[in-house]
């Protein structure tokens, strides 16, 4: 049975004590009913990996003793999900959590032509991450990015091997075929109404490949996991 | 701009009329606000694609003139998921939605040993397999069974490739490497708790192949959708 896993932003070295959040502290007090002395896990998102004990435990207030740490390297090669913003929160919510599950390394929210946008809470979207990250016991955070329009993104973007997935009927490679290349891997999804021609033709220019994400027409979200899924699962 | 999409379980040859069922004749009013002479599109879920006109069109009722039909054959090679039910059924509910829009051609609720289920109504999935069907212009709904139990399951189904995706660390093989491989494939995708050792064995001793979907753990719903994703878009 594993260890309970929390988050914490920062974090202190073995042999000294690390005073949890207010989040954490509930969750151990009322819903896990932890005691001194009880040992659990925590990660800091950035690959490091504590284990600590209890040391004082009260209703509002919980300190542990960090014991050991260990340090998980990224999930390698790099993957990027640039992601159109969906009118519908909760399904690009889902696809920050699908993303965090697979285990992808960024996600950069965007600004297409067609995209019709709703207001963008980075908070409650990086707590979704969190809860995602620890969910899978994992020790890394995806990077959120606030939101970009397509235009800055597509020419500032660095990356091994740059795709854009898009729904229009012209020459594109499968995204399986070229998933296991080596080196960092960046992908672009548009909106519900796809990218324009002008900014196909803008990726075209700053060299990324038109793919493809199989014979049916995915939703936006869907299409952000398939290029997750494709992408990191080999 | 592409016509809008219906479906009707039961369809009639061109050159006849067709009534419309009450939740179609609601949109097309309602919502689409069509009148006579407009056309649109109708599917039966087996393939079968109309073009119609609206002949006569009142409130409560639509008859329309079916013009032409044609045959689209179904996604192949076949891919079944079948998947332990999941005690939140929104949940459930998204992974129906993304593996009908991923084009599996069956999807079998699981009950297995640990599996915590909640009511299954399958009239509620049937419909969202409708919409997740019309929304990708899909015209094949995915086969949806009857919740089955993990023991009756696992001795009685038949196909050229058979996967059991489990979390113990035991010998697998990717599910991407095995993929593209010819024939029908079906995959088992346990619950939350994972499948227990007795149902790991019993799927080896039916043949069943033991595969990874990645490094990293997957929610059930994720799992499923990685699953269909692997098995369909290559």
């Amino acid at each position: 049975m594993s260890l309970p896993f929390f988050y914490a932003e920062k974090i202190s070295a073995p042999g000294t004590l690390l005073a949890l959040d207010e989040a954490a502290v509930r969750h151990i007090t009322q819903v896990l009913r932890m005691k001194k002395g009880d040992r659990l896990c925590i990660t800091n998102g950035r690959g490091k990996m504590l284990t600590a004990v209890i040391r004082e435990q009260h209703k509002k207030e919980c300190n542990v003793y960090i014991e050991e740490e260990s340090d998980v390297p990224a999930l390698q090669p790099r993957v990027t999900i640039a992601m159109s913003l969906l009118k519908n929160a909760s399904r690009f919510e889902w696809f920050l959590e699908k993303a965090t599950e697979t285990g992808v390394n960024a996600i950069v929210p965007l600004i297409c032509e067609r995209t019709e946008r709703t207001h963008f809470r980075i908070e409650r979207m990086k707590n979704i991450l969190v809860s995602a990250m620890l969910q899978s016991r994992q020790s890394w955070l995806p990077e959120l990015s606030e939101p970009v329009s397509f235009a800055t993104w597509i020419g500032s973007t660095e990356a091994s091997n740059k795709y854009i997935a898009h729904c229009m009927h012209t020459e594109k490679t499968g995204l399986p075929g070229v998933a296991g290349l080596a080196g960092n891997k960046v992908i672009g999804i548009g909106p519900e109404g796809d990218f324009t021609p002008v900014e196909i033709e803008k990726a075209l220019h700053n060299r990324f490949v038109p793919v493809s994400l199989g014979d049916t027409r995915l939703r936006t979200e869907t299409a952000g996991v398939a290029a997750a899924i494709l992408l990191r699962i080999r």
